[in-house]
């Protein structure tokens, strides 16, 4: 079987509105891929549920706020399928199928297996289905059979598992699945307001959808170069956290001239959040007028879903017939 | 919810042909029980596949053939669902949801876990799906909620297991699940032909499908009383390995009969193979005549499976159904 190289994968779990840095990190490339690529975005529903078990009731409202975040951050779906995981059931399927050639040391040997469940200590993961998050992984992407996978960096070790996945399959069955080429992609790291990484946990977040009532007074008081005490000092953008908002958000020639107002000592960090939090309105702006006009229809999202779900089972079933005949399980 | 307690669920792998030791261990309590349950009986084709995975286009043709055996021997179609497990859906979806709820210390743990793994070594069973045997099964048992679940004294691990989860389960989601109660059953212990346990392994079994012309040679070969070198030598019923046959298959009166003349040396081990060869072919008899009837029309026992599985599917999303809306993954 070939791959269907150009079509691509990809999903998030929901656990909670996105904020900056999953629309720079990820969505935005998401957005640009449509252009180009036959895209699958699913939401991990049962992804969440492996960290989430203890209340599976909360995930369910998270689902249709992720595709709303989706649709109003740009991504159409007239030029991608959406969907839903726990709505198409060959993924369970499949699930079932390559859990039974799995080496366990795989999962085990998973350098994020180890470390998410550290992060993680006080929710008990030491779990079944924790454990298979990675074949999972393997199921959602390889039912599909894309050419490539968008990932970052740290994604890579689990993409590794998959293609070893597919190759193990290939090997015991005969050559079926393509192995997908990673499709590494230049991930904007937008830091935390307070210099950290960007997470909900942290509570360093500027979120999509909020107002600009609620992102200025964050703005205000995020964290800059710490070693500018005051205006007179003169700064530095390569090292200041702020300035990496201006490099995703504000145009170039505006970026020049902070850059040299900052090093000069001509230009405050005050002057600079008040520039930020225009780019930030003109950036939001638009999102957030999708976003409202979303939030006045909410079956739409859900539509949105269940056609994608459908798609998302047509397709991946052609897979699953495929690999029922190879397995004789007709 | 309540237990549905005049309903049991069984399953049997399909990966060989049935021997007496399956009918007088197994089988035989099966037909007993539709006369006062609602029996669901299953073909576990995927735990086959935890075994059988580098060979999983053997299973398919072991599928009819087992349900052949369980018909010919008695099981009526109309009186209980036979159901093939791969084609029920449900058992996937479920296992997903078990997963995420199972602590990996109570699989590891499981005393049938390590044991199998080292009875089948060269298999290569270090596998995920291998190691989550145990929360398939209880999938396949809770997902129709029966009452109780027959078992073997060597399966009650596996049921302590089931009930654990549905504890778990209900702990986790509120009371939902009932916990199966272990229905014991006295089961006849056929020793093999040659005194081992009867095995496929062993190659020291009688099949049920297997003609008088194959079974006459195999008895008259068959191990006895070691200490009876010759006839004149009186024997022991009680520590002969072909007495069990004639307490399982020959009637009472004539069973008292050879143990007197066995232990009066007045009987010989000949006749008394003769005897057993007419005991068998009086209890075989019936059984082949039904399964040269089922092995005309092959499609009927098709047909009976995907009305079994029709059923299976109906009944076990009626529990899905509730779990989503349990899980809030509606
Ligand atoms: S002026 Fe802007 S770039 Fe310079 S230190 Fe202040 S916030 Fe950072
Ligand atoms: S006569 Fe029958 S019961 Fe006695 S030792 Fe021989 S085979 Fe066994």
């Amino acid at each position: 079987m070939t791959a269907l190289n150009r079509r691509i994968v990809s999903g998030m779990r929901p656990t909670g509105p996105l904020h900056l840095g999953h629309y720079f990190g990820v969505l935005k490339n998401w957005v640009d891929l449509t252009k180009d690529f036959e895209c699958f975005f699913f939401v991990a529903d049962w992804h969440a549920m492996t960290t989430e078990y203890a209340n599976p009731q909360r995930i369910k409202g998270f689902v249709p706020e992720l595709v709303k975040d989706w649709v109003a951050a740009g991504l159409d779906p007239a030029r991608c399928t959406m969907f839903q995981q726990s709505k198409v059931p060959t993924h369970a399927e499949l699930n079932m199928i390559f859990s039974m050639i799995t080496p366990l040391g795989w999962l085990e040997r998973c350098p994020t297996y180890k470390e998410q469940k550290q992060q993680l200590m006080e929710k008990d993961l030491n779990t079944y289905g924790f454990l298979g998050y990675p074949v999972l992984m393997a199921v959602d992407i390889l039912l599909y059979r894309p050419g490539s996978v968008p990932v970052g960096q740290d994604q890579l070790p689990h993409l590794e598992l998959t293609r070893e996945i597919a190759r193990r399959f290939n090997h015991l069955y005969g050559d079926f699945f393509p192995e997908p080429q990673a499709q590494l992609t230049e991930q904007a790291k937008l830091p935390g307001l307070d210099g950290r990484k960007m997470s909900k946990s942290y509570g360093n977040s500027i979120y999509l959808r909020e107002s600009m009532d609620e992102i200025r007074p964050k703005v205000m008081k995020m964290l800059t170069d710490e070693n500018r005490k005051r205006k007179s000092d003169p700064g530095d953008p390569d090292i200041c956290n702020l300035f990496p908002y201006h490099e995703v958000m504000t145009d170039k020639e505006k970026q020049a001239e902070i850059r040299e107002g900052c090093t000069k000592a001509t230009w405050g960090c005050v002057d600079c959040k008040k520039l930020l939090l225009e780019s930030m309105e003109s950036f939001l702006g638009p999102i957030q007028t999708r976003r409202a006009e979303l939030d006045k229809d909410p079956d739409a999202i859900w539509e949105i879903l269940r056609k994608g779900d459908a798609h998302a089972m047509e397709e991946s079933t052609r897979t699953m017939d495929e690999i029922r005949g190879i397995l004789n399980f007709t």
